[in-house]
């Protein structure tokens, strides 16, 4: 399996080692179809009991699925052989805020008490949608998803604080309640939306204009419907600056050996 | 328990035994806290294999809880001791469309061909609304739920044919994604909401005109949130004119010995 012409069959472990091999520097969207793909923060020991109960205290926006020891690159109750050091396609390495570089692999950078925190990511719910023959905009426009920064606080911990970034796709009313029933299910990949229309309500002045992503067309029998999303941590840990920290390059995701029909409660 | 002084440890088979024996004349909303109330019509055999075939083909406005063989009186599964004849404190009869007469029991008017439809009420979810802190706006003004017919046809069946009637009840954005998960639990008493919002969409002109019940305040922020109504097949047997039929008389409903707890399907 070295190659993107045949993905249908491929595992999430068959995915990591393609990325792990070098065979794969993409995007993650489409690797792995089935399997749960998660988001990566991995921060010093100093700051993770902090940046636990952030996620603790704010689960729709910070769905954690797994956290290391301090030190320990391996992450076994998402993949057996999974190695967080080499097995997403490529890294942010962040100093005081800023990010200083993009790399393939965290071999040269590891340190001994960095801990890593993996969250659930909308592409779980998405494919939910998708299988209920559920449009997504963004997809059909071929674009990002729309997000924005609202005015829900999130709850602090330690310096963990700041507002909720919430991702937009527009549906028609009937749609809409189909949405919030299917994604009730996913609560561990943001679950149900956090609010649907009236944007105004939550801080949003034009929602034409996205704070990140693409925007996209909301027609007059629609509501934009809102999600709680995975941008959230990133952008409050960035607040925080810490002296180091390191993140997935957007859109290249951690792939486990999870399987997205069993995060469903039901 | 032959008053309605205490009325929190009756079941239902206390309070059909109270209107059994006449002392119970009332309204049944309040009676028997937690036991599923429904719906009654009553058909000649000619009619009931057509209203079965259109309650099966139109589940959200008309679940059917029970079905009684024809000229049989007796529901058991909805009561051990259930008669029909007796048990509801008002009754209507109906010929050839029109109402002729408000009697409280029907062994005077009984025939060998008649079978009882016992369909499930909003009473049931709405119990469980208010267990989620949520207002019931109709509540809190002391009047009945708003209804609209609306522009959504119902899947017809022989005779029966007609649009959806919808009850509403206004709520906040992210209190409307509670009440979809809340109510998306009962789908034998109505479920989820068939709408949300947008009444031009449904064909209401006029959210400050009902076509049965009370208008209720929306507020701006708000959202006018519509459930599929047990007055659809209501309106769908008047338009039928059977020569003969019997309904409860609006208000005055069948208590079972069924938990609204245990419709919910999780």
């Amino acid at each position: 399996m070295d190659t993107m012409t045949n993905l249908k069959g491929e595992t999430g472990r068959d995915a990591r080692r393609r990325i792990r091999a070098g065979a794969a520097r993409l995007p993650t969207s489409g690797m792995a179809p089935g399997y749960v793909q998660g988001n990566l923060a991995i921060l010093p020991k100093a700051l993770a009991a902090d940046f636990a109960r952030f996620c603790m205290l704010n689960p729709k926006p910070c769905p954690l699925l797994g956290q290391s020891e301090p030190g320990d690159w391996r992450l076994p109750t998402l993949g057996e052989d999974l190695d967080i050091r080499t097995d997403i396609p490529l890294y942010r390495i962040w100093k005081n805020g800023e990010m200083v570089e993009e790399v393939t692999d965290l071999k040269g950078v590891w340190r001994d008490d960095l801990v890593s925190f993996v969250l659930g990511c909308s592409f779980s719910f998405e494919e939910a949608l998708i299988e209920n023959g559920l449009e997504l905009r963004h997809q059909s426009c071929n674009s990002n998803v729309p997000m924005f920064r609202t005015n829900i606080e999130c709850a602090p911990a330690g310096p963990f604080h700041g507002p909720m970034v919430v991702s937009m796709r527009p549906f028609k009313p009937a749609d809409a309640i189909r949405a919030v029933q299917v994604t009730t299910r996913f609560p561990s990949v943001h679950g149900a939306p956090v609010h649907l229309g009236k944007p105004e309500m939550i801080g949003i002045k034009d929602i034409g204009k996205p704070d990140y992503g693409d925007a996209v067309p909301v027609r007059d029998d629609e509501y934009p419907v809102f999600w709680a999303c995975g941008v959230t941590p990133q952008s409050v840990v960035a607040t925080v600056k810490p002296e180091f920290c390191i993140t997935h390059a957007p859109g290249y995701m951690l792939i486990t050996d999870l399987l997205n029909s069993r995060l469903a409660v039901l």
